[in-house]
């Protein structure tokens, strides 16, 4: 018997008169799924009934509406911990997950980040500033190409270069290959810049094939790993990551429509099934979140709920050199920046550098309030 | 390589002057990640870069744009598929994912669904007529209350008798138990009606639980089981229904709000990736699905591109006795009708026998088109 009660925060489109009755559904829908009139039996009444804790007007015709859930709905899984959050209620567009606080057995069930912060501080050397971070793409660079662009970026100094999330095990560039001269070439740079570059690569697929990507990543000697935790479904993200013993980088993608408020699934949910870093679309880029929400998603990662290890704001998408005191001003030093697209524009290897060193520069040299 | 292109159809929101630019993005977007200037190898721009096929308006300050995306680009690989057709886009609010045409060799790679229609009605004897089904619900009946109930509703002579897709392993009625119960239940029922009733349980957790939980369904005589792909995750779905052996019916939990279209979530990926009968919230449900939602959803299950078997629509979700034949009117004979919370709202044994039976007798008594 977990004690605790899950705490679920929805936003909730109603009218005032009927939103008594639009609650009185929302909180049975995720447990019982019946009218209060149909439950059979006391034990279900009194144990598999949430109540209302609050709800208040949030803006033209929407309330904030807090509910608590019994913690033995999900039965300590993590798949069912989903479902009591937001199964059935995600089919139904009047309500938006926004945010939750999970009990602290359950909490021990997924774990949270293994490493979180501290283990990406500890495994790049990086005390006291910003990460810096690019990334390998487009898509299509044969190996060598691969290669040649990851030694670039690791002469600039950055501290981690990562496989776009994109990049699976194509014929082209097949993933052991990838690995493989991506660590060489790290390890090439390193000779001259005496820093190595933490190389990240992409797994990606079903169960089975990501498994097996670990297990050549890892033996390639390949420290820590990017996946997309919604590409691979949360409840195998997280049997995934208790597994691994390597820092988990979290890409967003297939994520972001999930009508989750962002904060909510960036900022807590990828924390709690066991990422150490969240790479997010930066207000200003080519996606739609704005400051505000940016700034939520850093604040729940850098100071998360008891029992979970904080986690690194990975602000990406559209960022540009000349904008990185902003972004370090919102964010501070608990954070990595990834900068992709606007270093890869030109082709050109000796601007890219250039444009790299700049960016490394420019975080480095940044006035951290300590 | 793979000859023959993803077809991709989105819903953009977007203003006439800059639809252009707003395709070109989009197009790049889910394959290279970079403006076309920044693509440094004739490869790449030959290999990676799809095309548009056409874009036509949709409703007001909408459009309707067809891409053709790379086939090389999925890589074989279930997640990366995905993440062609809606990773990065997911994250952009002006887009919608409305539909996809996956080129014979990938969906030869999913394998699509491996019993459905035929191979359910061949599980169940039912020929010529819709199925019937409910569920054993609230979560916290005991394991004798959840054995009476699914006793009264298969001496109903209901075909299917499913678990909530909220019942998980959980310690007031233990998985292996309820199985093991339920399937007694249907058996003692069909030494009274003649017919065995298809109890289908619900398996939910990371993958280490779902492959335990469906090795134990199989040893205790279990023929068919219910997953929600979405909690799970796609590629793993598709992974576990390749080495299952029975046939799945799909839930749409934790799916439904994930901006994609009903039809192409529930109507064509769920299948794709192996779902043989697919449950939805019908029209005039407590979700809010129209009529045409549904009736394009159930399409696409029962006519599916080449070289993807039909699989069974199986609208859920607020129906009652009462509108049967509207809704077999609209979904013929290859359905399956699923009535929950109507059924069960008297928690009287002798009511809900008498319900069901009303139910079971308006499906068998449609006069179906031949």
């Amino acid at each position: 018997m977990i004690e605790d009660d899950i705490e679920v925060v929805y936003r909730v489109r109603a009218e005032s008169p009927g939103l008594d009755a639009r609650i009185e559904a929302l909180l049975l829908e995720q447990t019982v799924e019946l009218g209060r009139e149909a439950l059979r039996t006391a034990y279900v009444r009194e144990h598999f009934v949430g109540r209302l804790i609050s709800a208040e007007p949030a803006g033209a015709g929407e309330f904030r509406v807090r509910l608590a859930q019994p913690a033995d709905a999900a039965a300590g899984n993590p798949a069912q911990l989903l479902n009591v959050l937001f199964g059935n209620c995600s089919l139904q567009p009047d309500v938006e997950l926004e945010d939750m606080r999970i009990p602290p057995a359950l909490v021990r069930v997924l774990g949270g980040p293994r490493f979180g912060t501290e283990g990406l501080r500890r495994l790049t050397g990086v005390r006291g500033r910003a990460l810096t971070a690019s990334v390998l793409k487009p898509m299509g660079l044969s190996v060598a190409e691969t290669a040649a662009l990851c030694r670039t970026l690791a002469l600039s100094g950055l501290d981690v270069v990562k496989d776009d999330h994109g990049l699976a095990d194509h014929s082209y560039c097949p993933f052991a290959e990838r690995v493989r001269v991506c660590l060489a070439a790290t390890a090439d740079a390193a000779r001259t810049t005496g820093r190595r570059t933490l190389y990240v690569p992409n797994l990606i697929g079903s169960p089975a094939t990501v498994l097996r990507q670990a297990r050549e990543a890892k033996e390639l000697g390949a420290e820590a790993v990017l996946v997309a935790p919604m590409l691979l479904g949360l409840p195998f993200f997280n049997e995934f990551v208790l597994g691994l013993g390597r820092p988990v980088l979290a890409h967003p993608a297939f994520g972001g429509a999930q009508r989750i408020a962002p904060a909510g699934l960036l900022g807590r949910l990828f924390p709690l099934f066991g990422a150490d870093a969240v790479i997010y679309p930066n207000a200003g880029g080519r996606f739609s979140y704005s400051r505000d929400v940016c700034a939520a998603i850093a604040r729940a990662l850098q100071a998360p709920a008891a029992g979970i290890a904080p986690a690194l704001p990975v602000p990406a998408g559209g960022m540009r050199v000349e904008n990185v005191a902003s972004v370090l001003g919102c964010f501070g030093a608990d954070a990595m920046l990834l900068v992709g697209g606007s270093l890869l524009e030109s082709p050109d290897p000796e601007t890219l550098l250039r444009r790299c060193r700049e960016f490394v520069e420019a975080v480095h040299a940044f006035p951290y309030r300590p």
